[in-house]
C-alpha cells in the first residue's frame, strides 16, 4: 500500500515527520513517498499543487497531509497561494466527505475556554461536504454589477450551489457515521433564507427515510453557532455544507481548547482519503521543535482505519496517544501546571515507545 | 416624533409592551403607532409584512420591533413565512448597518458557558452589513444544474454579491464606531476562497486610509469563529457581511450566556433605524409572562440615542436597567442562586420605577 506524504509548510514537515515515524514503527509494509505541496510546492515547482504531487496523490491509497500556508505567500495571486493546494486536492480527488471530530480528552479539560461541566467528555463529529457549495460554484469573479441599486459598480460575486446527488451522498455518510455513534444527526443550513439550503434540507429529509434508526433534526447555522457555545454536548453528528462546515468545524474544534489534538479525514466514495490535522501551518512556531504532532499522528490513525483497512493498528496508535497523555507528557500548546513539557520529537518518540 | 411599534409573534408582544411603558415614562411626546408583523401580519392581513405595516415603518422616525416566527408557520411557503417580514423591512428601508453589541454585565458573568476570566468585562460590537450578500443576491432558485459533475440534476443555487459602494458604506460605519470605542476594527471575510471577500477586503483596506487613528486587521471567518471562543475580549469592532455576520453575531451574543440582555439596531444612511432584541420569538414561553424584556428595553435606549437624538434619555434607560440588575432582579433566563426571580411585567415595572 502506498501513502503519499505531503508535509507542506510551516510546522507541516516537523509534525508529519513524527507521524511517519509512528507509521514506520507499526511493522507494516507501507510505501511512503513524499512530495512538495503548498508554499513548498510553489518554491520547488512554481505551483502550490505541482502536477507531480497531484499524480502521486492520485496513485496513492491514502494521503498524509501536514499543513499549508505562510504569510510570505500572501502577496501571490490567489491561484498560486498555498491554500489552493488543499482545495485542489479535495476537488481533483473527489474527496467530498470531511470528518472533523471535536473530542475533549479528559486529561486536557482545563485547556478549554469553556467551563468544565459544559465541555468535559465532549465528543461530536462534524461531517462537512467538501466538493461543492460556494467554494467551487461557478460563475464567480469580479465584474460591473449587472443590476440592483449599485448597478455598474465594481462587484465581487460567487455562486453557492448544491445538487440533489451531492447532498444525498454526504447525507448517507453522515447517517452511517451516526449509526456507529449515538444515532443523532443535526443538519445545519440556512433554509429560511437560501434556496440552496432548502434543497439541502429537503434532500436530508428524503435520505433520512432510509435510516429510521437515526434521529434527524435541523438547525439554522446561526442557531448552531449559538448552541455549540451553549451546550455542545447535545450534538452527536453535525452534517453541513462546505462553507458553514468550515466555520462550525473550527468553532467546534476550538471548544476543546486543544486543537493541536484534533485529526481530520477527507474521503472519496471508495474511502480513499486525505488525512490532516485540524490546525494550520502555524508559521510563527515553525522550526522551533515545539509544535504538537498528536493531531497528525491521530490523522494517521484515521488513515489506518478508513483508507488502509487496519483498524487494529489504528487502535494501537490511538491508545499510544492516550498513554503519553496519561504519562503527563504535553507539548507547549496543551501544557498546564503539573505536567511535563516536551517538544515535537520527544512527543513523537514517546508515542512510538508506547506502541 | 413617530415610532412604529411592531410587536410580532411569540414573546414579542409581551416584551415590546414593557419597552413601550419605559418610553412612555420618559415624559417625551412621542407618537407610538402599532402594526402587525410576521405571523401576526399573516394572520391579520395575509402577509408577514402587510403594506400598511410597511407604510407605517416608512413614515416613522424609528421602528421598535419585537420578534417574529412560530413553528405553526413552518409549513407556509417561504415568501409567507414570518422571517420575510424582517428581511423585507431591512431591504425596503435600506437598513444596511446592523449593530449587535455583545456585552457581559458583571452581575451576569456566571450565566456564560465560558470561564469567567475569558468573558468577564466582554464588550465587543459586531457591525453586520444587512442589505447585500447572499441574502438578497440574484440570481437564485432551483434548476437543473447547468454544468459540473452533476449537470442535469436538480440543484439549489444562490448568489453572494458585494459591490464596492456597499462595502464602503459599511466600512465607514465600522470605522466611525471604532473611533468612539477602542479604535480597532477586525474585518472578517473568506478572501482565501471567495471573490466577494477579496473585493470586501480590498475595499476595507482602501477605506481604512481615511481612518489613520483606527487599526484595521483581517481575519478569515473560520478563524474568527475560533478566536471568539478562545479570546473574545481581544476584539473591539468586528465588521463583516450579512451571512458571516448572522453567524458570528449570534455566536458572540451567546458567549455572554445572557442573550436576553442584548439589543440591536439596524440603521439606514440617515440613522433612521429598526431596533430589536438579539434573541428570537421564543414561542415555547410565549404568553407565560416570564420572558426577559431587557433586551427590548435596551433596544429602545439605542433608538433614543441613534434615531431620536435623545442621548440623555438613552443614558437614563440604560442606567435604570443597570439599577434593576444591581437590585438583584432577574427574569428566569438570567436567574441564579441568591437573586430574585421576577416576571416580564415586574421587570418592566422595575425599570420604569428606577427611571
Ligand atoms: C485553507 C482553507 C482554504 C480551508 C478551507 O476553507 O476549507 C481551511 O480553512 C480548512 O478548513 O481546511
Ligand atoms: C430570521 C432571519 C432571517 C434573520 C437573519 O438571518 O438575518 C435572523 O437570524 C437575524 O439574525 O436577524
Amino acid at each position: 500500500m502506498k501513502i503519499a506524504v505531503l508535509p507542506g509548510d510551516g510546522i507541516g514537515p516537523e509534525i508529519v515527520a513524527e507521524a511517519v515515524n509512528v507509521l514506520n514503527a507499526l511493522g507494516e509494509s507501507f510505501t511512503l513517498e513524499e512530495a512538495p505541496v503548498g508554499g513548498a510546492g510553489y518554491e520547488a515547482k512554481g505551483h502550490p499543487l505541482p502536477d507531480s504531487t497531484l499524480d502521486l496523490a492520485k496513485q496513492a491509497d491514502a494521503i498524509l497531509f501536514g499543513a499549508v500556508g505562510d504569510w510570505k505567500y500572501d502577496s501571490l495571486e490567489r491561484a498560486l497561494r498555498p491554500e489552493q493546494a488543499i482545495l485542489g486536492l479535495r476537488k481533483h480527488l473527489s474527496l467530498f466527505a470531511n470528518f472533523r471530530p471535536a473530542i475533549l480528552y479528559k486529561e486536557l479539560a482545563s485547556a478549554s475556554s469553556l467551563k468544565p461541566e459544559v465541555v468535559s467528555g465532549l465528543d461530536i463529529l462534524i461531517v462537512r461536504e467538501l466538493n461543492g457549495d460556494i467554494y467551487f460554484g461557478q460563475p464567480r469573479g469580479v465584474r460591473a454589477a449587472p443590476d440592483g441599486p449599485f448597478a455598474g459598480a465594481k462587484e465581487g460575486f460567487d455562486t453557492m450551489r448544491y445538487s440533489e446527488p451531492e447532498v444525498q451522498r454526504i447525507a448517507h455518510v453522515a447517517f452511517q457515521a451516526a449509526q456507529k455513534r449515538n444515532r443523532k444527526v443535526t443538519s445545519v443550513d440556512k433554509s429560511n433564507v437560501l434556496e440552496t439550503s432548502q434543497l439541502w434540507r429537503d434532500t436530508m429529509i428524503e435520505v433520512a427515510k432510509q435510516y429510521p434508526d437515526v434521529e434527524l433534526s435541523h438547525m439554522y447555522v446561526d442557531n448552531a453557532a449559538m448552541q455549540l457555545v451553549k451546550a455542545p454536548k447535545a450534538f452527536d453528528v453535525v452534517v453541513t455544507g462546505n462553507m458553514f462546515g468550515d466555520i462550525l468545524s473550527d468553532q467546534a474544534a476550538m471548544l476543546t481548547g486543544s486543537i493541536g489534538m484534533l485529526p481530520s479525514a477527507s474521503l472519496d466514495k471508495s474511502n480513499k482519503g486525505l488525512y490532516e490535522p485540524s490546525h494550520g501551518s502555524a508559521p510563527d512556531i515553525a522550526g522551533k521543535g515545539i509544535a504538537n504532532p498528536l493531531a497528525t499522528i491521530l490523522s494517521a490513525a484515521m488513515m489506518l482505519r478508513y483508507s488502509l483497512g487496519k483498524a487494529e493498528q489504528a487502535d494501537r496508535v490511538e491508545n499510544a496517544v492516550k498513554a503519553v497523555l496519561a504519562q503527563g507528557l504535553r507539548t507547549a500548546d496543551i501544557w498546564s501546571e503539573g505536567t511535563t513539557k516536551v517538544g515535537t520529537q520527544q512527543m513523537g518518540a514517546a508515542v512510538v515507545a508506547a506502541l
